[in-house]
């Protein structure tokens, strides 16, 4: 079978196209073959070696995948062959709270990912995809949309009427943008570029800011929620942005600390935790009972990712550089034919 | 001014028009002169001193009351002249968990009501009126509404995908389907009529059981739910239909134990609790700062009650009778010219 | 190896020695060798078949055991020979809410259990035993302790200055003292019998209740409460004792049901649940995750199981007598010379 | 009566003794006659105007103070003349989640504190001091040791077994103590001084930590946890200490956000609360439920305030001095003859 892996030099054109032996299924495990995967932007930065990605060479990158179940191991009662599944990104976090020992099960992070033509996976780890959506839809679940389902719900028990602040139009912020909708909830959405706000209007985006001609975008929250500030925020951008993040938040307001899209390194004060007693938790990505509760919501709630673009197996390398443009409006995704 | 109170009889038609001289604002508190209210069954069993309704001669009935402010007393800083407002059920419980010092503080129970030309009343009981809403509709909301709310919202913590079981289509279960759609949650709905499921069914209730061609309801609701269960029940017959509640409840499932319509006096045994691991709690109504989450939920998400039928001032006595018959499906209202 | 077995008739006396082939471990799994066990009143029920005991002839019984690692299977980095380990009351339930499928990994119950000279379980069921724990004590927890832990701590987040109401002193009860001691919380113990009354007060417990000379201990609870009422309580008899257990509960007090000594036929009324705001949870033992911090709590807080008596593997039947009997206060262990 | 009042300069010494009329008590207020008073690191700097710290001259300093109700308003049931209180942070916060329309009502900030003979507050703000406890003790404990409460139980809902950092020796930190060891959790404590150190190890804690020897101080927290970290920080640095907090807590740690005493300009890369899904939460005194908690839970394990030195009313500048020098380890108090 066909596997991308990646090389000995960092970059996203050191990704090298490779052949493995199709593989067989251990007790308890399944093999998946895949039709469809989608890229996060944590995937640039384990192929591109930024900060801890140091990722070996012939590690199979990314995480998300979805595909069809074409074997199974001695033992295995949760799938059987024909099913429809995604691979939950952590492959050994099933439920509660996250732990460090769940690092190395991280798909095309700590183990081989999904980026093949099949792979194996713990059966415990397979979620079934609900029939109303494609292989191509699922596929952009695992990652980002869970990201933003475990801030938004399972963190910040968002309800009715509450306002939630999304940094940005990348995948996980429009999925918030979405599920904050499904909630009832109010959504404000910043992004430099007003055709991507214009988008986002069109999803259902209650308030909008263009933080570059609004740079005190933080203040401007407040003003929209006629000086209460959000009460839920997927904060995306990390320590870059944390500090009007803050500012624009309402008293005991929830932040989910998902991102560092701003940088890894940036120092700020988060000292407006204190006066306003607001909850700030780091999340990261989710588990899968969490996986499998989204995917019942977005069933019921008729909810369909927004897919940006869908390139083929073989031009993987272009929808990297695709991601890494920023150009993209929701989610890059790979099909096979 | 006139108002309305109970008489020395039991029964509705016990109650008397009487004259009463304007109340002026003590320190902390506001008058207020009403322009609607609604009717909840307690109302019913308070006038027909059914069960604890033991309420004193000339006590003004009525826990749900809107209308506009007119006079404050001093260092009222909450509310000003001309406001509009709602009153909240227990006058004295502002925010925080119930406690039983909170009776004696419930409107038209143990302290004077609503159903008056006007009121006195301490400010910090009484809630602003989202401009999207009329008098009428404002009116159906301290009790019933809040009820819902409070059940679904703030105990059972109600996410999109959840599937919620409702009782009947009394006023708390209507809210409580339109709150479950608001959420994005599923609903389904039960009802001895048929023509009353074919409303719910308007609404929204994604599934409808008649419990008198299906009296085994709780097996059908897991049925309707894929064998799963409801994730929540708003559980409004007390323990007459505790059991089958629970029957057609999820593991883990979260009972809001909200009303007593099968009757006080019933025995069951609940014992499904301990297997399904359900988590069953009682709700009273709800406090000031969840009547103000609430509205601002309805008016982020253009809701509005649904109002069977709007009475006079003077008929008071028929919309008691129109709410006894049962005939009702959503709120029954008293409005002024 | 030596293991028993439940026969083919109901009772204790149809429990039979029987010889097995020493298990070898599967991918993923351990054998344990076991130096002690635990009964609790659940293993009786099963052998005796009461109520939804039936469980099929040749199972191994009980549910709790306490041994050493002797091998393990291909992949397991959890626990390695030598380790001294508890096996988890649902061999799959690790960490998360309970959920219906977990029924069927029982030890003892719908899988076979620990009453065996050896045994062999997944490795992600077995907990290490802290240091200063002995066989026979760490045999004690995964049922009884660890339901107590789930109902005091993880259910009802017991609190220094609570009270923590306990219905009797069974196993769960006298571990609920133990750990309402450690949480700086009250302690009121009820029982029919003064003599163990006294070993509770020896135990820390603030107050007693004989209820056979105080049929009204609700009430009696009160009164010991300054009127408030318990804040929790750890409802052992089901639905032969819940209405008293509301009737001594404090407003929005948190009531674990984990038990149905009372009888599992019994009917109740428990309206009081609305007009007190209470939380009522089913408890179903507990997860891994759970029996880690409990040990945890003991070994920090220096705390011990208390051992009524311990019997010979040969002598299990006389141990499932004595258990029977209600004689005990505390465990019922049975050990390996 | 006699008061101390802020003067118009900055500093301690600018404190001035003024003489007011005895104050009257309106409806719903009550009148106390102070008998003690202890200081807060925030009493320090609003005297010393320290960041936001602009009080305007001729405010009463201080928050804490225990006294004798001697005189109660119109319609006061809460308390009665001759009843021992406190006087609640924010008088007008009783329950639920902070707002900041609370700020305004902490004493001797937004409000006249209690450096003074009597007081008047609205009847609310009181909580009844348990008998067990002087009016010395009892003046301890509205702001400094609620902090703590409401950081470790409230927020963190800290749990036997749990692992709690202190940093430092300052009041909060040695309530924190005092709390972790009566909810059964092991306690950490940090101090330049190991004379200090060994002050805390007398009353109970199980490691000590002297940061000037040991710079990589989180670090040796994860060391002293086995690898795992701390479950609970209750963080009084601010900014200046976070990121080694966040180095020494454990996955999914609690980390109680509630001071600045490393200085309120300082910045940090929180980003490892990524990483580690750290629960962040700023934390600001607390209610007065959480008050009548924390005192109900003193009186029940019979603890004590740590009172470093007791001033008279006369030496109140002499006090603050011995505050500022840092050189105390608990409380310093000021009594009246």
């Amino acid at each position: 079978m066909k596997v991308y892996e990646l090389g000995a030099q960092d970059g996203i054109d050191s990704l090298r196209l490779a052949t493995r032996t199709e593989p067989a299924p251990g007790p308890g495990e399944a093999v998946v073959e895949f039709h469809a995967n989608s890229l996060n932007y944590r995937d640039y930065m384990i192929v591109a070696r930024i900060h801890s990605g140091k990722k070996p060479e012939e590690r199979i990158p990314l995480s998300d995948g979805a595909g069809e179940v074409i074997a199974v191991g001695e033992g295995v009662k949760r799938v059987k062959p024909g099913d429809r599944v995604v691979v939950s990104f952590f492959t050994g976090w099933i439920d509660g709270q996250f732990g460090e020992h769940y690092f190395g099960t991280d798909l095309g992070g700590g183990c081989d990912g999904t980026l093949a033509e099949q792979g194996v996976f713990p059966a415990e780890a397979l979620a079934p995809i609900p029939d109303c959506l494609s292989y191509e839809e699922a596929a952009c679940l695992p990652c980002a949309a869970l990201t933003a389902w475990n801030a938004l719900v399972e963190f910040a028990r968002l309800k009715p009427g509450d306002t939630v602040l999304l940094l940005g139009t990348g995948g996980v912020s429009v999925f918030g943008l979405q599920f904050a909708r499904l909630s009832g909830a109010r959504a404000i959405v910043t992004s430099s570029s007003d055709a991507k706000l214009a988008r986002a209007k069109e999803l259902g985006a209650d308030a909008l800011v263009n933080y570059k001609t609004t740079p005190a975008w933080g203040e401007a929250v407040r003003e929209l929620t006629g000086g209460r500030g959000a009460d839920v925020v997927l904060e995306t951008g990390g320590s870059a942005t944390l500090e009007q993040s803050i500012d624009g938040a309402a008293s005991n307001a929830r932040i989910g600390l998902i991102g560092v899209l701003g940088g890894v390194d940036q120092t700020c004060n988060p000292i407006g935790i204190l006066w306003k007693n607001i909850h700030l938790k780091g999340i990261y990505v989710g588990n899968r009972r969490m996986l499998e509760d989204m995917m019942r919501a977005m069933a019921s709630g008729s909810l369909k990712p927004v897919i940006d673009k869908a390139f083929a197996f073989d031009e993987a390398k272009a929808a990297y550089h695709h991601l890494a443009s920023g150009a993209h409006f929701g989610k890059v995704v790979i099909a096979r034919a």
